[in-house]
């Protein structure tokens, strides 16, 4: 695959400007994806899609796709194995429960497989049991497993696996950290400002707006 | 498959007599098998043969195979999809780690399937990591979990199933029931009889003999 | 008892054509049930419910009784010595918190019996407790236990050992698979056309209904 | 019953002085008992010797058997509806994995039962499969739970249960508590007086002689 | 103490007739008390009430105090040291988080001592840290644990071991848990009557009463 | 440092007469601060806020900064080497999830370092991650860990580490217990006089105006 | 760095042939390192080396350092910061207990940083507090966390990732995974060919050998 | 207290040049003590020695005592509330189990308290139960936690808090830390030295020696 189109160049939200990493983007599915966000059930959509919001800040093309271990086992077999000559570079994937999906597709494909353990209200194990199903494999076949709903930092591993190759996201990784140290920076300098007490009212304000 | 060859008759271990359940069987495959036992590693045979050993004593024809969902992903849908056409009834499926067989077995095939979390002594997790990966099945999907390490009874729990429409197994499942009650009441009379002290002694020796 | 009131053909649920999964049942007790459905309180109900929803979908005849273990221990040892004998093929049983009564039962049937963990909301070892309780079981006593709150599945367990002796049902085990693979691809599809954003307002809209 | 034989005068441990506390003491199962040492399997008489110790130093008669609730149901039955009316105070029931003995045996007395966890080394649930499992009983049946592995303890909890109603036993308890302060003030006098370095050697020595 | 004032005949909720278990009673402190329920802070009060209405049930004359481990030890020490002489026959205490209170009294006294984890819904430990706290008592002091927020057991326990010397007690154990039953025994009958849908729709109704 | 700015007099919350423990306090930055207060998120404030109240009741100056052991790595660094030089004895850190922050810190000033695991609502693990990541501290480098959430213990165990060298706060640290002492006679007072059923009622309208 | 150096031409294990999987190979440090491997203590070697072992057979070049984030946490820093420009491609780390290493690092640069939870036979929780401490990071900063004493799948996982952009290592990825299936192929030809008896003494032998 | 006695001028290992801190000390009890250690069992002085070990190397003088909370809770009380008068300024408490020693002794005194949670290889539950109780203290009363076993730490943390207000303290925490990071270096020289086979045969050669 050349440079080029490693960052595809089509994609809707490709702007001459840095979009701001607190806008609301668009999470429209991407043409010729490098990235494959896949779940095993549409309810893990609300937590995937930040994986997804991550990789339209960073302007990397993804496809979302909902794909049952259990339920559609047959086409997570074709999944994994056509993913790669498909161009796909590196799979997201979600799993809630027993949470097969992660480890199954990394049995089927050598491109690197991060997991992403799925806890819902409902869960009375909180997530455990998708975080042990999902990071205990085998010698031979790992998955990159992140912290229980990190879908996020799933979004940014994968971003941080393709920029080895590419200087363009190596920068952009640098400016979202520095972004981060930024934002705490101000803070502080509020916190500095107004004091304890006024910063608490100012947190509380902003918690019951939600 | 036909009820004359659900307890295959030409198995070796047959005999005129009922063999003694404590006594040393042969394990070896039976040929025509309707219980399939599958691991994902030969490293589980020595807690899986247990469930061998309950079929050789029930008389059921069984086979034995390693079939591991993340080494051998393909080889494990071709046994899953073709497994009740070749006969089998029931699949019993242990499995270790992030364990992740039983329930991908399950999701490929309409028989039952009995799941054994495997712990073995180099598992940080305690086996916990198997049970949770096994149990937590989403809707639509069961696996019918045992205990951790239990093989004997997911052997046991196979023969039950198959026992609804043969009441040989029926009679069988009842003889190995009151020998259970029966090896009590010969402990508690021989505890009676010699008191605590000289059967804890007893107890002692019987174990540093192993 | 003979195949052809396996499936008891008189129960009111029966209809010419195919119930459809998703449509509101009717969840009346059926006469000569094949399958008892046993929990240890009255308030399991709302979580068990969803075995007798599963058995009515696949026209298998049921009853639902309330035995609990600890309240009304010599009901439960003549409820498990008749099972058998008044025409019961598998035992589903639901219990919560120090979970005696799925293992209480099988040690005094050979039937199969499947246990459910319960956990409510009040709770505060999520089921665990009963988890461990139910699943634990020594040598020679299996339970075939289901994940937490798992009644769906402990229904769709019992049809898959009835379905060993029954092609009718192998039949509507198979319609049943196919019918979840159909599911989620309609929705892979529509999450193709309208794209994540507006998914994801499909799903709270459908949330916020409830 | 009187207070006569409430401590039964027969028991042969019974002597003019009072046995030291630590040396070895016949076990020998008493005449007469007003406790009733129960457990599910002979494996578990190791650690439930401790509570029969306990009685014989408190020269309280008791009996020693092995009920299991998944092997002998109905036998558990039995004993259970019947301990009282033989003369039985208080029952100490020690369990492991599933253990339902204790919480079976107390739905179906009114007289205390004091349950014991039971972990052997093989259980990879370290006993806390059979803590959940007794402790959590529905309320209406209490069972008086003591640590995992604590048949002394609850050899102790029956002594003081009896107690209740016995001054003589008080006395006992009185003196039993003391002897540990006495104990322990040994240990710190020699502590001072040898200093740590020689008292650790002591120690290792002590350990090494076992 | 003597007989006659086992059962205080003083106390304001006698009546000839007995009340019936479901109606609500007065929970005023009675004179006299032979049970002694204690807690470490009036938080846990909402909880530990079980205990007292229970006792009430049966008539027992009890006190109720909040006895802070940590913040009175001194005061705890005298509670404990002074309880047997002042006529207190079994304690029932109840603690939260590093839950010392229960074992700490038992150190102090040689009467039974009956421990109750408290949970409360801002512990993210979910009360083990309690349960663990009190049950994992050294060799030489027990407690006599229940079940987290186990209070109304841990009444019916002190009656339970209060009726070893009182038939009067075991006269209304018994009725107790014939009460149990029978109320189990209604349920059944409704359910058997109405239909599972019926009585779905019932409890629904009660719970939003509630 | 001298006595005289051990005890900052220049801090606004200072007056004549003591503070009342339960009145509402001024949370401000104090200058010349002699602890630090310090946490990884801003979110962390509403736990950690107890630790400055506490700080306040004691008229112990402090600062309170946003420092995150992973978005703000240099900034941590420079403030765990400096504080020292800066005045600082003691440094409470407040940390959720992946908790680096409390060892990262201890790991660069051999000042006291007081770990407080935070847990929030959405953290699946409930602060047991947080509580595993700042206790287990390899030998070296110790943090002062307090209980999940027990950032007011946090501030109480700063104020006893530094009345060691402070006569003035080990007078405040003996009247604050004394208080709490006699918090709790009162209300033994109050449940004496009101009764079990009128207490609980007081209780309960508290709660319902918070 | 250019293409050509990001496989090691140097490193003195490669060969012609492709090397043995199993044959003991030389674990000497590379040339020009690629890969970055680090632990907190020399103790996590011998769990560690298995990820520099499996680098060796995919020959590619990296480099072993104890760098521990609590001793030397000046040193970590440096090591974090300068790994990139050094041409460190990805980052292996290593940690016990509190395990903050892989975080910290991951806190400082922005190539993918691979954590191994390491647990060792003293450690009491198993290896749980490494496990949570390095995954449960916060959104901005994920650590790829692969099981416990996973250095293995670690080593396979830098593979994996380095393939994206390179044809040559996507090569011996699918030999690797070709080599696992035909491994298992002979274990079951074995097994088929000597029956279980056979095949079971067979391990008992390689066992004890070791 | 002056600075002379601080640092009791009278222990006999003080010299002139500072103590090696591998060399094997002598952990006689020093006189005029300044730190407390004590635990509950003389079974917990294998683990508690390291915090006297680390005390003698920063020769500060210390006491050690067996001082049980169940077995001599008045002796408990009276240590306690002495402790502070007769110069002790920080307590090291272990306690293995219910381990409620620590949280006691910190009801009542205002020095501060550090715990340790004693693991022992019987527990079964791991030491988690002595953590839980003795970290969960309610508010009011901390008590500053190390980690599992963790006496060395606790010695160390014990330093800290007195090296506030002794300079001469801070100097050899300082040269502590930095012999830490030399160890470190010395042991990264070596290993690239001899590479990694070699160094891991040393490693094997070490461990076999003990």
């Amino acid at each position: 695959m050349s440079k080029s189109n490693l960052i595809n160049n089509s994609t809707k939200n490709k702007s001459g400007d840095h979009p701001e990493l607190k806008e609301p983007v668009s999470l429209k599915k991407s043409v010729s994806p490098i990235v494959g966000i896949i779940m095993g059930s549409d309810s893990d959509l609300p937590i995937m899609k930040e994986a997804a919001r991550v990789l339209n800040e960073f302007e990397i093309s993804y496809e979302v796709k909902i794909v049952s271990a259990h339920r559609t086992p047959v086409e997570m077999v074709e999944y994994s194995q056509t993913a790669q000559s498909r161009g796909i570079k590196v799979i997201i994937s979600g799993a809630g429960g027993s949470a097969h999906l992660p480890g199954m597709v990394a049995s089927m494909t050598s491109i690197p497989v991060i997991g992403v353990p799925i806890n819902n209200s409902t869960n009375p194990l909180n997530g455990i049991d998708s975080l042990y199903s999902i990071i205990q494999m085998p010698p031979g076949i790992p998955v990159a497993t992140v912290a229980i709903n990190g879908a996020k930092n799933a979004g940014i591993l994968a971003c941080s696996i393709l920029s080895i190759s590419q200087p363009y996201l190596q920068r952009k990784m640098n400016q979202f950290k520095e972004k981060m140290k930024e934002d705490l920076k101000l803070k502080n300098a509020k916190l500095e400002e107004v004091g304890l007490d006024k910063y608490l009212k100012g947190l509380q304000k902003a918690q019951s707006r939600r």
